[in-house]
């Protein structure tokens, strides 16, 4: 009997061992996760604690019950604590062995934490236990003030949930804007959005100490009960590093295109390996559910002795921000820097749907070309509807290597509830046309 | 000096007249048209109708004295009655004379009117000019009970607006189904909308007579004090064809990817005009405010001396029914028989946002895609939200030629409030690999 080890049980381990198994009956399937909750949603943690979702259990794709009716060998509180790659055996929870034809390491991302006094006092919001801890904070200590540490993503979606729960919310950044992966112009409306929620700006500041009832920044000090990391997350390698496995772009795990980590039986995907970007033309490392579960899905497959190839990512990414939808995908302008692309770039101002048709809001497109060639490298939008899925044109039009030239020609639809006849984006391809 | 005569004020008529005199102020370009208005949206006509929109004067874009501000010779109540090709020269209202040396004919659509007794008595709601008749007789008559003859998009628009203002609607559709572009599984789940929202649905059902206060169908007699014509519409060609422009599929203008028409120095854009469709690989002949704006676009840079070419369309229309937003682009399933494609078609049902998100509603996916090779044909959305945008993103991926496979792999965007982790269209996408 083949044995197939994932050591993780979210997004990609969760999928991987779904899959292999699907694939494969015949496997034996173990999945360690050393916390007690599998395929959860790590995402909807900040409607949780807004209230907005009434309890964890709704945040639970799969539990562990469902999996082992699926035929996987789920192992909750067991932590990989050691892998030898060269006996394919992982160590459990320090005494415990289990061997392995073939390895998936899914060990996830882990949140950034400055080195700080009294850091550890901040709460994490990477799992569903994490989420408990916090809760079970917040129904003890029912907090007035709350400090979130960081503009990104996660962050800001974490001052919401503290606005919508009554709590006093300041939001501190070191750069100049929140949201690194938007420029500056898109995350200003963002920053515009949070103070009118209500949310407290402190940017170009950075946290200097935790305490149980401030925190102290470069500019002062604000009296908070809660403090929350929201300053994005980075690929947790710990494990696999002791091992041997590689490190790649981002500190993440070496993959080739099958996900294969380059040693021997030993695969990697999700938060902490690296995958390639389309548009950047390189690996890179992002921390993201539907990169996980994509990549997640390519490994499952492979393990079970197919021979499935992930094609990569184009940097999408969305959130509800306020009154907001804040999207990104491909390169923004300091990407571009960052990579050696001459990205030329123009933003527009546009309506959600036909000026007269009730109910039309702001909506902001961003969109940025290549001088060099005229290609499509990247766009943000920024608007109270529509955004999230407007944003998934220009990613498929990215993964296409599309020339701003074309997108100005796609047959997108059209009716008055839903956009202007010429659509938002093909506004801005218009306009970036003439940049070019 | 140049003389462009552009015969007809709407989308194709007005963008065409609008880009030649930008890109070349020195062209002299006179626009006939035979109404009032100039560049309004038809599409926005039901709104008004229904009260949603306050006056017609919103549904114009730009005005005649606009145009006029920006250079351009615009002429209203101005009928091209015939062109004389050869000499050049077009005759105005039977009696008057304007020579040109570049044409554009973008003389629109013309609503199907079926040839029964007494079918002048319906209602177009084509133009402008139309919807204003429809109001004055609606504000007259005050109707009880209303008939719409046609199912098309337009048809049942109509039908949602007369029962927002109260009066009972039947609706009369030839076919077993409403919305011939969609495949009768989709089509099914507008009619369940339209019924739950009050309109009477009459399907394969014929109107046979209209007269002033009633509707003699195949089914039965239905007293009504109005009656539209919902039967979609054709291309307007008499003026055209009798100047000796050849028509092409679906009789409309035959015309290359210039909009150029084959008849030296003459242009056809818009409802009037075919074009390519990129997944049938044929020229078709379709009626739709964006395709007419784009192609209008193309033909005005070619008209001012450039080199411009119209790339085709891959089939995307939107509309809202009722609680739904219906958006179909690419080829259905009938539209696979008909051009020879082996389409395997599968719809799923799954949610609009992360289920535990609040606010989320049902959405279906249906995609199609070709036995063959593998490649993606066509798709139809039917949802409470996300659907009009998300079909963008399948029209992108048909733009782009792209294989079912590779649609599972696309990078799309997700966060709770926007979608599930694998979007409905990747689901459907997964689903339609199995079958392939």
């Amino acid at each position: 009997m083949t044995t197939v080890v994932v050591v993780g049980g979210d997004a990609a381990g969760a999928t991987a061992a779904s899959t292999a198994k699907r694939l494969d009956p015949s496997l034996d399937v173990v999945m360690l996760e050393r916390g007690p909750d599998t395929s959860y949603s790590a995402c909807g943690i900040p409607y949780w604690v807004s209230g907005d979702v009434r309890s964890s259990e709704k945040l639970v794709a799969r539990s562990p019950d469902e999996h082992r009716r699926r035929g996987i060998d789920v192992r909750t509180g067991s932590t990989a604590t050691a892998i030898d790659t060269s006996g394919r055996s992982v160590e459990i929870n320090s005494h415990e062995h289990i061997s392995y034809d073939r390895l998936l390491v899914a060990t996830g991302g882990r949140p950034r934490r400055p080195p700080i006094p009294g850091i550890e006092r901040a709460f994490g919001v990477q799992t569903l236990d994490d989420a408990r801890r916090l809760q079970s904070h917040l129904a003890r200590v029912t907090p007035r003030m709350a400090v979130v540490a960081g503009g990104g993503y996660i962050g800001l979606e974490m001052a919401e949930a503290f606005i919508k729960r009554g709590i006093e919310t300041h939001l501190v950044e070191r750069s100049p804007h929140v949201m690194g992966t938007l420029d500056a112009e898109m995350a200003e409306l963002v920053e515009e959005a949070l103070r009118n929620e209500g949310v407290e700006l402190h940017l170009e500041t950075e946290v200097r100490e935790v305490h149980d009832d401030r925190v102290i920044t470069s500019a002062g000090e604000h009296p908070a009960e809660v403090v929350v990391l929201g300053l994005g997350s980075g690929p947790e390698t710990t494990l696999g590093e002791a091992a041997g496995l590689a490190l790649g772009a981002g500190d993440a795990f070496v993959t080739d295109d099958r996900m294969a980590t380059g040693t021997e039986a030993a695969w990697a995907a999700g938060d902490c390996a690296e995958v390639f970007h389309r548009v950047a033309g390189r690996r890179v490392s992002i921390q993201l559910g539907t990169v996980a579960n994509k990549a997640g899905r390519v490994a499952g497959m492979n393990m079970a002795g197919g021979h499935a190839r992930f094609p990569g990512v184009v940097g999408t990414a969305v959130s509800k921000i306020c009154r907001y939808e804040v999207a990104r995908t491909g390169l923004s302008t300091s990407e571009c820097d960052r990579y050696g692309f001459d990205g030329v770039a123009v933003t527009i101002a546009a309506t959600t749907r036909a000026g007269y048709y009730p109910g039309s809001g702001p909506i902001s497109v961003r969109l940025i070309g290549d001088r060099a060639d005229g290609r499509l490298l990247g766009g943000q939008i920024v608007g109270v509807e529509g955004a999230a899925k407007r944003i998934d044109v220009v990613a498929t039009a990215l993964w296409n290597r599309m020339m701003v030239e074309e997108v100005v020609d796609l047959d997108l639809s059209y009716a008055p509830p839903f956009s202007s006849v010429w659509d938002p984006v093909q506004i801005a391809a218009r306009e970036l046309l003439k940049e070019l």
